[in-house]
């Protein structure tokens, strides 16, 4: 199998059934996902709440977001891109989604405190950072066994990454700082936030 | 170029880019297609409408819509489909969605009286599966500089259409059939209903 036909050890939806299969699942889910956000009664949210994430979830996947950031994933493939640009590219193309995901689980919430709605985001955006720059390290320096996916695809592409930009030092470094700001930005919440930083710490340990 | 390359002679977003934008631009309008309805000011309409419409967008385009006929009808390539069939494939591939857009249009009006939203249902049923049908029609009979696009694109992967299955004249008689239900389930709108009935008449006469 190709490198990107694994995950977590399961063949992805592309090989297990086909390419076209895989795109239609895509097209079914999206939808899935608005209609649930418009019409799920546990979903404990009044109308405008519900327009809200609704909202907030295309903004995260559309043009300014995941498929804007894939756009140009694909097109920096063999370019050199600066670190500035390369973590644009990730606030888009996976940090939007973590982001409107911690974002829009607080909008169902009780309204949160002045300047508490900030530090979410704030923590959101960190997480979602490290967590890309970790996926891209285990790319490098992960066990493709613990993996469950084959290691290399992103140097096989010429993808502009931390590591193959700064170098894995400077990356390991820069998750770690990114964690501890992220830890930092839930300190305002107190024991309310313990599991997600159990969620940050897991995606700094994380060898899979 | 292959079949499938124009549309309406202008080269498809796959040919004009490549497969890998087309499929990103289709996951970037999706979302748009959500947020308008969502947030739009000049939608007229309550935040429950906003909802109802999300929900049938979403519907006529998933699972049991578009999404669920392109796969049954990629499936159904090289097989032998009776009538039923075919037009149960047509009415999740493109007729819910044509359904939708009518239909979406009249959750935006004053609520229609008892009856009318389903002659309007009717309407836009026989009209959807006229157009897929004259769709069919147009490949095997059509002018292929007229249509903007190559023709005998559903032959070549045998695909199960109206014209395959029960032959061109029994199709053109289905169009004819289908064209009348659609203008007589007008008739209790009257006047009002001026601009619907030249669609149908379009579909009917379209020669691209």
């Amino acid at each position: 199998m190709d490198n990107d036909d694994l995950r977590r050890g399961r063949p992805t939806c592309h090989k297990a059934y086909d390419e076209a299969t895989a795109l239609l699942v895509g097209d079914a889910l999206q939808p899935l996902a608005f209609q649930l956000l418009a019409c799920d009664p546990k979903l404990p949210a009044s109308p405008a709440i519900r327009l809200r994430l609704i909202d907030m979830l295309a903004q995260a996947i559309g043009t300014f977001g995941m498929a804007g950031g894939q756009a140009i994933d694909l097109a920096a493939e063999g370019m050199q891109l600066d670190i500035t640009q390369v973590e644009d590219m990730h606030a888009r193309k996976t940090g939007a989604v973590i982001r409107a995901s911690v974002l829009m689980a607080a909008e169902c919430a009780p309204p949160l405190q002045e300047g508490l709605y900030g530090a979410l985001a704030s923590f959101a955006t960190t997480v979602g950072l490290a967590f890309q720059i970790q996926d891209d390290l285990l790319d490098v320096t992960g066990d493709a066994s613990m993996l469950g996916k084959a290691t290399g695809a992103d140097s096989e592409r010429a993808k502009p990454t931390h590591p193959a930009v700064i170098g894995i030092p400077a990356s390991q470094q820069r998750v770690r700082l990114l964690h501890s700001q992220a830890i930092n930005a839930l300190a305002p919440f107190g024991d309310r936030a313990q599991s997600l930083r159990s969620l940050a710490h897991w995606l700094l340990s994380r060898q899979y």
